[in-house]
């Protein structure tokens, strides 16, 4: 077999991964020691690496990479939109496959990118954009493909559930554990994408278009991170019996199309409580775990690295081998996309209205500490039909009471109405966080 | 696209669930759509079953299926050695691919079956085999061979992680709830195969030869199933922090081989303490997961049902949409087996002899209560240079003492030594019994 030949994009700690991974080939599985790395480009030529790549193969022009014939696949492993979205549609345009790791790009330009791939004949394998090292996106292309998927959740952003296990755990404040991730590389220094969510949405952006078979606008997906996330609703959540945690979530709802033309998808990213007993609530530090749910299977859950060099790398890999082991199978052929291995969608779907979701919430408002105010509240969340599983009132001091309000599932619509009206209760100061809850 | 012809060896609970995936593709991958059900093998025609096929193309001479021109993938879900083993060899001498759940016969025959497969030119693929509905089978071929896998570990056994969860959360004796697992259907009327942990070693043998790269031999798997667990044990293990779960496992261990010829693999089936920090100690119920650690990896970690009708047929039918998938690519030419897609080692493994095994073990001694007892046990495992993490004593009546020992990691052989010198001290009666710790 001839060998396969590899181009990097970029030699940040997953471009190294990678380099490792084929530089050492022992013990690995047999394809592994088929690749070799032909060119890799980067910014510095100059800059220390923990990896000794021979400094004839590397290049500051990418283009080189792209018209490289001896190179079969580019591994886009930059990160950020541009020039990453331009080099991966140059290289497909000029006949690679390529693998990336940017979440950012696929969930913004999927499509785009599904299709030139569609066009050229060559595939663009993803594995690394969600979730780490953990085999996510093969297993939702193909494992799991006889099922009518019903949700797919879980937690998909290492930093956050970084930051949010520490929080929990020891009673620090965000800002604290911020400083704290930063300084040991868990957070980048403007943490932004992170800790506003983005991220998280970028990923159920992408793993929503695979289990459900139709890409979704990622601009629609209600967004709301830990940013603004005070110690206070930590509390409160342990002492009601429940831990924090970042999810992201996708799911078909009750809701179902009026016509054949469109599915409706409840998507959306918010901190969420967590009993103790579900199995999300185990997940700590910057490990990542996805949840999906179908019919038959029941419930599968994925567990793992979320992010870091190796387990990226380990994923990036995965893809490659993938691509490698078509390749070897057709004698270097590359086939046209078939729609086992291709993200290409079967059907349209789209996020469904906020009020359209159907959760759990948790509330938390700041109201004056008078005997009246809990059957307020009661009344007129009972007007509006929302069902309620908990009214606790917390420590008032100063006339001034927590009260936490934990509701049945419920559509979002009623919630946001009764909110109004509760907010204009005289007794009422503000409503000082909402959250979901499992 | 032609349809994908489908024959049924077997319409037990999984073929029925294979049944049903296909004539109801809605919402599925779109690849469902195109298989065909054309023919199934039954025993009994006359017998009722929860699926609605029509009785034409129900038969009861499998060999009509194997001959059947318009059936291109052979799905045998009947179980058991034979007639299953020789129908899997003639359906792949015939050109079929084929897809099977039946452990016992990949972990016996996976080898000869795998060498059939590539003179043929079909795949044999067995997503089912291990873990119900949890893919693994895939990821361990596919999405994790960048890795040096070093351990593959699990709770591969639905029935018997049933039976030890309710031992352990409700104290109730082994006899009681195995009676009561039988009557709910978890376990079979002869139970010997799960609660002996026949069922569990076949599955780790299959786990092992597709994470290392080469097929053991099934026979010499050390296996002890719970069968003689008694709720002493459970109780005890309970009180020093640990649950009780039947692990099966495969890794390298420290040992390397001597020459490039044979790896060998410590493999073994047991009951074993686990901590209730580790993600294995959440599983409870039917329910299976599975560890794999690798580098770069580090650790993942694959949890769901691992056995029932739904679960099994969604495993079924992720490995056929793979077959047909390729098909689709080829326009219908079935390639030779390519190392990824293929259960062909790349390497000669071995399982290790048991005394070469490196573990934590949990020891129950019965023994007189007397002052010195504790000293001398302890003198013995000095001496044999074993070290200890605990030595308990239980309530000593009866002028009877229980002691629980709890090992570090050792060797098995130096163990075997030091417990042979400790049943021959006067105070101690017996050695009650002997489990694994993580």
């Amino acid at each position: 077999m001839k060998k396969v030949g590899i181009g990097l994009l970029g030699l940040g700690t997953v471009g190294q991964g990678v380099a490792n991974i084929i530089s050492q080939p022992k013990d690995r599985h047999p394809l592994v020691g088929e690749l070799e790395l032909v060119s890799v480009a980067v910014r510095n030529l100059k800059k220390k690496r923990d990896v000794s790549i021979p400094d004839s193969i590397l290049t500051t022009n990418p283009t080189e990479i792209i018209n490289n014939p001896n190179i079969q696949i580019v591994v886009e492993v930059m990160g950020g939109i541009e020039p990453a979205r331009s080099l991966i549609i140059q290289a497909i345009r000029a006949g690679k496959s390529v693998v990336t790791a940017n979440k950012a790009v696929i969930a913004r330009h999927g499509e785009e990118i599904s299709n030139e791939a569609k066009a050229a004949g060559v595939y663009v394998l993803i594995e690394a954009a969600v979730g780490g090292g953990i085999p996510i996106i093969e297993p939702l292309k193909q494992s799991l493909g006889g099922n009518q998927i019903t949700k797919v959740s879980g937690i998909i952003n290492g930093t956050t559930n970084y930051i949010l296990s520490r929080m929990d755990k020891e009673g620090v404040n965000y800002a604290e554990v911020l400083k704290d991730a930063q300084i040991l590389g868990y957070a980048e220094s403007d943490p932004a994408a992170d800790v506003e969510g983005s991220d998280a949405a970028d990923k159920i952006a992408i793993l929503s278009g695979l289990a459900f078979g139709g890409a979704i606008n990622r601009a629609n997906i209600p967004t709301t991170g830990i940013n603004l996330l005070e110690d206070i609703d930590v509390n409160y959540a342990r002492k009601l019996g429940y831990g924090i945690k970042l999810l992201a979530i996708s799911e078909k709802g009750e809701t179902q199309p009026t016509s054949e033309d469109s599915q409706p998808l409840s998507v959306w990213v918010e901190p969420t409580l967590v009993p103790e007993d579900n199995p999300l609530a185990g997940v700590n530090g910057v490990n990542n775990a996805i949840l999906v749910e179908g019919n038959p299977i029941g419930q599968v859950m994925f567990f793992g690295p979320g992010a870091g060099s190796g387990p990226t790398a380990s994923a990036v890999v995965a893809d490659i081998l993938n691509i490698a082991g078509i390749q070897s199978m057709s004698e270097d052929k590359i086939f046209n996309l078939d729609p086992l291995l291709s993200a290409k969608g079967w059907r349209s779907c789209h996020v469904a209205e906020k009020e359209q979701i159907t959760k759990k919430n948790y509330i938390r408002l700041i109201a004056e500490d008078s005997p009246g105010v809990i059957g307020e509240i009661g009344t007129i969340f009972g007007k509006k039909k929302i069902s309620i599983e908990s009214i606790v009132q917390f420590d008032a001091k100063d006339k001034k009471a927590e009260i936490v309000v934990i509701t049945h599932k419920i559509n979002q619509g009623q919630l946001e109405e009764a909110l109004l009206d509760i907010e204009n209760l005289p007794q009422v100061k503000r409503i000082a966080s909402q959250m979901g809850c499992l």
